[in-house]
């Protein structure tokens, strides 16, 4: 059961005249309730070769490794975002330079951006949703406690593109099965 | 005022404990809501060195230009959401090469992505959205008449790219004033 949140009616969910999908629709003020995919955007903060990681303090995946990464918000760029959610989660300020990896998540309904960045100094610490903040060489990399498919492709393509010298923009999808 | 979409109550507008911004907050039943930008992703569409623009048959911006491209959907990818507004506005199958162009456009709490894209064939026909669907050489491109910054900036990338005779990815951003 789902109510509108303009005017408080029941939602019936069906296909709007001229649309082809079933929407959530007010009968009573005429409101299209549409839902479309969030963004989560994210850096790739580097020191001297090393990557910087943050160990999850809240679910999903407690306790597993995670780029700086956080759902953006309305009022902010996607630049933003990224400065923002290294800063909180991390405590880490980076200079960003071009975006990364542009992943769709289509069984969550998320879209991962993540910029490749500058660590500036190495005063980080965790924020509140952290349990620890880590710099890894890529030999230490805790590849088995990564928390979610978009970090370890992102973490892949970087160390792929450092061998390989050229940093290129990677786009991809992890499909519906 | 706003609305609970789960129970109907009335929301208030607070800052969560834990939290920095000021959400919708039910408390009645606990639950948050979160306000997120929205995606709106499309394709510069090319044939013979000309661009496929469509003319818009609504608000905002009737009558004026754009490149195929619409509000990403749930459940589908990035790419997908390019191939359908495309199929959709302007009836036209297309081949996609690389993301393009990412553009933050907070004033409307927007994501703009455009992906370059390869046109099929020519049985492209305008639909419902639009009036009609033209192939533009650079020189007779309608520069006054498009609808959106964002379509005109990449645009602009794209027939400097192709002078130079490179096609980067151009991310960047519209600020808030």
């Amino acid at each position: 059961m789902k109510f509108c949140s303009n005017c408080a009616a029941r939602l019936a969910k069906r296909v709007p005249p001229g649309d082809s999908l079933p929407r959530y629709v007010c009968d009573a003020c005429g409101e299209i309730h549409y839902q479309n995919p969030k963004l989560v955007v994210g850096a790739v903060p580097v020191w001297d070769g090393r990557l910087l990681l943050c160990r999850r303090a809240i679910e999903p995946r407690y306790g597993y490794w995670t780029l700086p990464a956080g759902f953006m918000e309305n009022d902010e760029t996607a630049a933003q975002a990224a400065l923002r959610e290294t800063l909180e989660e991390a405590g880490a300020r980076i200079e960003l330079e071009a975006p990364y990896s542009l992943i769709s998540v289509p069984h969550v309904n998320q879209v991962h951006l993540f910029y490749r960045a500058r660590l500036l100094d190495l005063e980080f610490k965790p924020g509140e949703e952290s349990l620890e903040v880590v710099l890894f060489e890529e030999a230490r990399v805790p590849w088995k406690e990564i928390a979610f498919r978009t970090v370890g492709l992102t973490l892949k393509h970087w160390f792929a593109d450092r061998k390989s010298g050229s940093y290129g923009f990677h786009a991809e999808d992890i499909p519906l099965r």
